[in-house]
């Protein structure tokens, strides 16, 4: 038997209207590239949406394009999320951060029909314009006097476009499971792929990411969104703080700068922020150096990459509560959120332990570990297997790609990570599914075992592959760099693993380079070394 | 262009599985008929939902059947709750508190195959048993040693029954359309209606109810719902509290003893609750005369009825915040809700009149106020018109009653009351629309009228009704009860209001009454008067 309630889709047309009904004086403050600090309603906000849907139509975008963006954490971005997605268009959000080739693959497969680019990008696109057939136009988002000469064609000043438009626009009737974005998300093989999000998918995952044990976000809280807009929607924090009302503060391109980071701070009253690690490194770094604090800020949470001690250590210094989460471009992005935790109630040890973890599944997510067969593994925070995930915000399929292998048949998608879930629920991930070892049908965590090795005196880098073993299909090796000077044999790295990790995880042997090879953002290239080592066969053993 | 994320329904399933996997310690504490401090944890909770929906089915239960219950606020509702509505049948809630002949037709409507009662209803549905033909088995919410002895046929133990089952199940894969509960609202004219609640329905308003500025619920939080279960489902909080893993406590048949609930929040450290203001007069009277406190509550929600500030003033000397909340069994209940407001920043006479406000709408739902043409009126907080409400928990229909003029054509619901809205979207209710009166085409408040007029020292009691008038259709007729010994006349009393309300306003005629009708409950009885001064004409004038 059916219900007898509303059929009201779940869209973004629903954010608006709340915003413009319930909490029209609600700021958003912008650094852009043109002004360092904009501020304006979001009553003002909104009226400008509607201007900038009216200049889609007139450019001639049509319900169901891709409208792709190049363009920094400030409003006028925060206003194509919503003229775009609420012209039932897709908002497409490119990250600007990747090679040459790779956006010019992403346009051409997303198809995009317009481009709206912050002005540090005409360069970039005046360069890529010739491999980008299918765009009808490059709108720069910025005023008439910040135009900069270009030899773009079909090339439009965002601020011209929309003055000579009216503030209202007869918004759309959306089906809520309608694209409203689109984000392509590059790993280390192959092409990008795209991420492409409904309405619903967005509008529950702002409902979740609000609630008291999340973001926690109220309409007396000032957010700040320090993770990009190009990067899984700034985490939805433009939609979630629309929900709530909170004050919204865009750091535009100064997102690494901990100077312009503290100023925003302080000035705005920001209580909320979000970002990766890098960012509060270079955050606390300025506030070490410059001896100033942060009293308004409350919380920050941490994704992207594992949060180091050492960042939750700084924070604490200012009275900041640190909270580690986790999730992917597949997972709109929220999986697991890592609430605040009592210091006094579980004491110092446990207290750093269960902080580093990534958190329990935010109400909406369902996580399991499988083994190599599938099966579940418990949840006893010692067991690791692959990391599966559902959810009304998860992924079903890559835009485009018909078929991949990181969605099961029974409706789970499989994160390339492998976990432990403790029996509160609190995951911790413990590698990259390519990465870990699997020997004799058990696994080994290459992480686990490279952690362990650092914490020899004399060892200054490691790193664990899986080689090939007759018996046992793959044994671990350690290769490891030295410290400068230091007389350091293999047998001894391997003797001082024996009390910290299980007998069977010792490495089969323990090899010296002088350098490890790593990636452009500067993490260790297990694929790199892979190929070094090719050829490495273990001796007898 | 359709999204490509996962199409996860939105099922009580989900809020079981959550529960059993993230915060399967959160407790919950009863008082029972027989028990007068119960408690368990969330994970024994839903292995006895378990053992109940095997014993449901057992019983020969079967997807979509309704299953009524008579019952206060305990763990075995709540496993009903659960039990019931993830089985694909619909938990039918009846307020035991209707007349019997409503019972009666509340249970033949909804055609209830089986009904679960606490003890102390037995012989309620003894009397009643012939007269429910459809009803397969009665099972009494008790263990064996507590069951009483009944004439009543088909009639089982509860906990004989679960005590055979097994403490798993296969729960079946819902469409979150389907629905899972039904509850029906008794008005003062014809028969009572069903509101037919879905599984969509109810995690939509579950997620918006835990949000900061509304309930606020954290894991750390301890909520006590004192307004029943058979009401609106305990206004959400046994889905709400799951969602976040909040400490839950029911005081079962004693919610209207400020002695037990003083005990349950002081010894269960309960820091939320939700309920009617005569609740809170019961609770503010005992804290009162016994001189104790509620340290550990912060705040309570109040609705059902417009919230006295001498309930919110009664609360502030105990340091707990009240926040006023509006909505009806159509709306799941929640409409808005009255955040907390900062006494500080908006000095006392601005508070005191915000506070009583009934709040803003919370995300989800959509207000509007109209006049007689079904035309928006501004949210400026003097134009007051008819309130209609949409959102996904907002009833579309009631059950079997396909056409009722409270539903309109595009799709809004017609909440039968008159309200202003503020610019801040804040509701505030000024009259029930059969009550306003409508001269010349403009509408009156008859509250705000009776409100100015008991200001005078001597007036006791006033009502306002509209009556017949030649040429403005109607004006109001002022109806009073004088103060013992007062002399008082009509023209005093109308003087008296001249610098109150506007001119028009002004009633036609002042008459006085010795007494003037009320309800069951209490409330003025608009309905009586009317009949009582049917023939009553206005001279000239």
């Amino acid at each position: 038997m059916q219900g007898l309630m509303m059929d009201t889709p779940l869209t973004l047309t629903m954010l608006m209207d709340y915003a413009a009904n319930v909490h029209p004086d609600s700021e958003i403050v912008s650094v852009t590239c043109d002004n360092p600090r904009h501020r304006y309603s979001q009553r003002d906000a909104f009226k400008r949406v509607a201007q900038l849907a009216n200049a889609l139509t007139r450019l001639g975008a049509r319900k169901g394009d891709n409208i792709g963006t190049l363009a920094w954490n400030d409003y006028r971005h925060f206003e194509l999320y919503y003229a775009v997605s609420c012209s039932a268009m897709v908002c497409h959000t490119i990250n600007p951060r990747l090679f040459t080739d790779q956006i010019e693959y992403i346009v051409n497969h997303a198809e995009d029909q317009f481009l709206f680019i912050d002005v540090m990008f005409v360069p970039l696109i005046e360069q890529l314009q010739d491999k980008l057939p299918l765009l009808k136009g490059i709108i720069v988002l910025t005023d008439q006097t910040h135009m900069p000469e270009t030899s773009l064609n079909n090339v439009h000043c965002y601020e011209t476009l929309l003055s000579a438009e009216p503030d209202t626009f007869c918004w759309p009737d959306i089906n809520e499971n309608t694209a409203c974005s689109l984000c392509y998300t590059s790993g280390t093989t192959g092409h990008p792929k795209g991420v492409l999000y409904s309405h619903r998918s967005t509008v529950l995952h702002a409902y979740a990411s609000c609630l008291p044990d999340v973001f926690g976000m109220s309409k007396d809280d000032v957010m700040m969104p320090v993770v990009p807009m190009f990067h899984v929607n700034a985490w939805g924090i433009p939609y979630s703080a629309v929900v709530t009302g909170s004050k919204l503060v865009f750091p535009g391109p100064k997102m690494a700068d901990g100077q312009i980071l503290t100023r925003l701070i302080n000035e705005e009253k920001v209580s909320l922020s979000a970002g990766v690690p890098t960012i509060w490194m270079a955050l606390l770094g300025y506030l070490h150096e410059s001896g100033e604090t942060v009293p308004t800020l409350k919380s920050v949470a941490v994704g992207g990459a594992a949060c180091p001690l050492s960042i939750m250590e700084g924070f604490d210094k200012y009275n900041v509560y640190t909270h580690a989460a986790w999730g992917m471009t597949e997972t709109s992005p929220l999986g697991t959120f890592n609430c605040r935790l009592d210091r006094n109630v579980l004491g110092e040890e446990a207290f750093a332990r269960l902080r580093l973890k990534a958190g329990r599944p935010v109400f909406g997510t369902q996580l399991k570990i499988v083994d190599d067969n599938n099966c579940e593994l418990p949840w006893d925070g010692v067991a690791f297997g692959s990391l599966k995930i559902r959810g009304p915000w998860v992924c079903s399929q890559y835009y485009k790609l018909e078929h991949n292998d990181a969605f099961d048949e029974d409706g789970w998608f499989d994160t390339g990570d492998v976990a432990t879930i403790d029996e509160h629920g609190n995951l911790q991930i413990t590698d990259r599914s390519k990465d870990v070892i699997k020997s004799g049908g058990e696994w080994i965590s290459s992480i686990d075992l490279e952690n362990a090795a650092v914490g020899h005196p004399d060892v200054a880098e490691a790193a664990v592959i899986g080689v090939y073993h007759e018996k046992w299909t793959e044994r671990p090796l350690l290769i490891v760099v030295k410290r400068e000077d230091a007389q350091l044999t293999g047998e001894q790295v391997l003797a001082f693993l024996e009390d910290k990790v299980a007998r069977w995880w010792i490495p089969q042997d323990c090899v010296f380079v002088d350098a490890l090879p790593h990636t452009a953002t500067g993490k260790l290239s297990k694929k790199d070394l892979r190929e070094q080592f090719k050829d490495y066969r273990f001796g007898d053993s």
